[in-house]
C-alpha cells in the first residue's frame, strides 16, 4: 500500500504541475529532489515569476523513521501514535483541498464545492457534508475569527472502513483538484484589477500567513521534524503579504461580501 | 510599585512616540486605548504612511485578572506561577531591546549596543554581556538558522537582588531606547537604496514575521490571553513582507555580509 500511495502522490504532483504549467504559457516548474537523512525524502515543484502565477508550489514528501518528541507530541495529541502497544503499525489517511479567493464570486464557490461533492459522494453520501464542516473547523483563525477561505473537504485520521476503501476515496479526491480549480483560473487570469483591489489581496494574504504559521499543523510538525527541508515547507507562504494596523472594509463593499463568508461559512451545495 | 512601573511605561511610550514623530514630521501617531473586559487594558500608538517610517508602533498593555489555562501554561514552562503556594504573589521584570537592519552598519551596530552597555553598566558589568547573550538566544528562528537581527539586550524573568534594585535597573535601559535608535534612523534617513535592496528588505521582513509568528513568546502569550487585542498583539508585523522560494545571496555581497552576523551574533562591545 505505501508504493501505491506514494505512486498517488506523484502521479497528481504531475498532474497539477502540468496544468498549471500549460496554463501559465511563460515560467515552468524548477523541479527539486531531495534525500531526508533520517529517512524519505521528497520533491518540491515551485514556479516562480509566471505569466499568470506569482508562485505557484507542488510538493511531495515522504518521511519515515525516527519522530522528535515535539513531533510526537503532535501525533499523539491527535489521538495517534505511530506503533501501538501490541507492537502493530497504525495507518491513516489524511488530506484535504480548499480555495483562498480575494473576492467572493459565488459561482466559482459553487463550482469548486459541487465539484469536490461529487468526488466524495461515489463512496457515501455523508462525507462531503463531513468533510466539507472539517474544513470550515481547520482553517479558522482563531484570533481573528476568521477562516483563511471559502474552504472545501479536509480530512485528517480517516482509518475506516478499510485501506482499500480510504485509499479509493482519497485517489478521486485527488483527481478532482485539477477539474476544480483550472476552470476558475482560466475564467479569470485576463481580468483586470485596481490598486485598491490589489492592497485587499495583500491583506488577506497576511491572515493566509498568519493560518500558516501560527496554526498550521503541517507546518508545525514540519518544524519539529528533524531533517526536514525548510524552503519545502513553508513554500506555500505567498511572493508578498500585507499588515495594515485597522484595517477594516467598509460596509457594503466587496471587501465586506468576502470577510462575511470567512466568518460564517455558506453553504455552497446542497 | 505596580504603579511605578506603570509610570515608567507611559513615559517611555511618550517620549519615543514623541521622538519618532519629530524625526518623521509627516505623519501624527493614532493613539488608541482600550479596556479588557476581563481586567486591565492598554493605549497602542501606531504611525503609518510617514515620511521616513513606514509602520511604528508603541504599545503599553497592562492585563490583569485570571489567565487561561493556555497562558497558565506559558507561565509554568518559564517556572513562573502568579501566586506561589503560601498565597503571596510572585513579581518578576522582563524587558529588552533590539534592532533588525536589512544591511549590517558595522559602526551602527556599536553605538546601538554601546549605548545599551552603558545603561547596563551602571547596575554591574556582568549584566550587558549576559543579557546581550539572552538576546541572541532569544531571537532566534531556529528553522533558519538565523537570528532576526543583530541584536541588543533581553531578559525575561528578573527578580534579583530586590525589586527597588531590578526597577532602577529597568529605568536604564528604557532611558536608552531613544539614544539607541533615534540617531541611527537621522543618520541615514535620506540614503537612497536601490531596487534590489528593497527587495532583500522585504525578505528580511518576511524573516521577521516568521519570528513573531512562529516563536516570540510576547506573541504566543497575547494570543493565548482571552481578550487581549489582536491588532495590538500583531502591530508589529511590517507593513509589507515577501518571500521567495530558495532565495540565497551571492558570495561577498552585502546581503551575505548581514547573513554570516545573523548566523554567527558578534561581539560589537568589549
Amino acid at each position: 500500500m505505501r508504493s501505491r500511495v506514494e505512486l498517488l502522490l506523484m502521479e497528481t504532483q504531475a498532474r497539477v504541475c502540468r496544468a498549471l504549467a500549460q496554463l501559465d504559457g511563460a515560467a515552468a516548474f524548477s523541479v527539486d529532489s531531495w534525500e531526508r537523512q533520517e529517512g524519505g525524502g521528497g520533491i518540491s515543484c515551485v514556479l516562480q515569476d509566471g505569466n499568470i502565477f506569482e508562485k505557484a508550489g507542488v510538493n511531495v514528501s515522504v518521511v519515515f523513521g525516527h519522530l522528535s518528541e515535539e513531533a510526537a507530541q503532535q501525533m499523539r495529541s491527535r489521538g495517534k501514535t505511530l506503533k501501538t502497544k501490541d507492537g502493530s503499525k497504525q495507518w491513516w489517511f489524511g488530506g484535504g483541498t480548499d480555495l483562498t479567493p480575494t473576492y467572493l464570486n459565488q459561482e466559482d464557490a459553487v463550482h469548486f464545492h459541487k465539484t469536490l461533492k461529487e468526488a466524495c459522494d461515489k463512496y457515501g453520501p455523508e462525507l462531503y457534508p463531513k468533510y466539507k464542516k472539517w474544513c470550515d473547523n481547520y482553517f479558522y483563525i482563531k484570533h481573528r475569527g476568521e477562516r483563511r477561505g471559502i474552504g472545501g473537504i479536509f480530512f485528517d485520521d480517516l482509518d475506516s472502513p478499510s485501506k482499500e476503501e480510504v485509499f479509493q476515496f482519497v485517489q478521486s479526491c485527488a483527481e478532482a483538484i485539477v477539474p476544480c480549480y483550472i476552470p476558475i483560473v482560466k475564467k479569470h487570469c485576463h481580468d483586470s484589477f485596481s490598486p485598491e483591489e490589489k492592497l485587499w489581496q495583500q491583506l488577506r494574504r497576511g491572515r493566509y500567513v498568519e493560518f500558516n504559521l501560527v496554526y498550521d499543523r503541517g507546518t508545525k510538525f514540519g518544524l519539529a521534524t528533524p531533517g526536514s527541508r525548510i524552503e519545502s515547507i513553508l513554500m506555500s507562504l505567498p511572493l508578498t503579504a500585507r499588515w495594515e494596523y485597522m484595517h477594516s472594509p467598509p460596509e457594503n463593499s466587496k471587501e465586506a461580501e468576502i470577510l462575511e463568508v470567512l466568518r460564517n461559512p455558506k453553504d455552497w451545495v446542497h
